[in-house]
């Protein structure tokens, strides 16, 4: 195909593009993707159910079961997981309004040890982070923000958006999904 | 180490040792191994909690939040799923209290459609059963269960416990786990 210049009206706003998913939640984005991966048969991913402890359930009489009283519990995981060309991925998302860096304070105890255990058993365990003011979306690999949380042990307790874009792999918005994540993954396997 | 014969009167009883796990549910007992597979540092695998659809949220003031109406949902997938030697491993629990082979309407659809597509996608899916006549339990890869769901389009509509004995790997018990079935996974990763 010839590379001819587009003229300049027709060419993408790039003003708009970054805002485009301003208001869309990131799990929305990722659902959107893995109903489409599911689809296309390109992967199997789901989202795991908010855990929720029952108290009392309702039996009327040929309604369905009501819950009356129920709490919410502490995951012990993470929200994604799934199969991708044979691995076994395994990931959270997170959002940022931060203008320079990540607070690594977000990404909690039980999460920490849940992505270093995939890793070590051999799965892609990984972290989607959206920098929402600069609405860029970064795939950032288990192993490479390890020497960071070692690094907040005694020194700075966060990952700039440099250092984020530095680590980890553009999740670059498409059409169809909109959130095209598994072209990262597929960056992040050729990398590793 | 010697192989020198028990005394009788010390060896394991053959006859309390099938009925031990009478009346502990079958998710239990793989729950209680996850636990100990996850602590030995030998596999990641999880119960997905049950979707839950709320509708009302109380947030009393110093109190936590109380879900006042909600209902369950329709899964969409399997109940167990994880990361074993790498390898992506999903799978559900059946228990049957039939006398002689267990109906394949048990299997939904959507549990069958989940598994299918974790199998083409390379990773480990099967069921196991526990025939609670013969306090017997069983892993069955879903590759061996299509032939039968096949037969059941318009033949007999259940696989025979022979046929569940022949196509499946016995699940021995154990002292801990009780329930050691990632040791029937290593014999199916053997034969596959």
């Amino acid at each position: 195909m010839v590379d001819y210049p587009i003229p300049k009206k027709k060419r993408p706003s790039r003003k708009k593009s970054p805002k485009r998913n301003r208001g869309m939640a990131l799990e929305k984005l990722v659902d959107e993707a893995n109903r489409f991966y599911l689809e296309q048969d390109r992967a199997v991913i789901h989202k795991k159910p908010t855990p929720i402890q029952t108290v009392h359930v309702d039996y009327p009489a040929r309604e369905k079961a009501k819950i009356t009283e129920a709490y919410y519990r502490k995951p012990s995981t993470t929200d994604y997981n799934g199969i991708y060309k044979g691995f076994y991925i395994d990931f959270d998302v997170k959002e940022t309004n931060h203008k320079t860096s990540y607070a690594l304070k977000n990404v909690h105890d039980h999460q920490i040890e849940h992505l270093r255990r995939v890793k070590d058993h051999g799965g892609l365990a990984f972290l989607i982070i959206h920098i929402k003011k600069e609405d860029a979306f970064f795939l950032l690999p288990f192993e490479r923000i390890e020497p960071y949380l070692a690094r907040a042990e005694s020194g700075r307790k966060s990952m700039t958006f440099a250092e984020i874009a530095a680590e980890g792999f553009e999740i670059v918005e498409g059409y169809r999904p909109r959130l095209d994540y598994l072209k990262a993954v597929d960056s992040y396997l050729d990398n590793k």
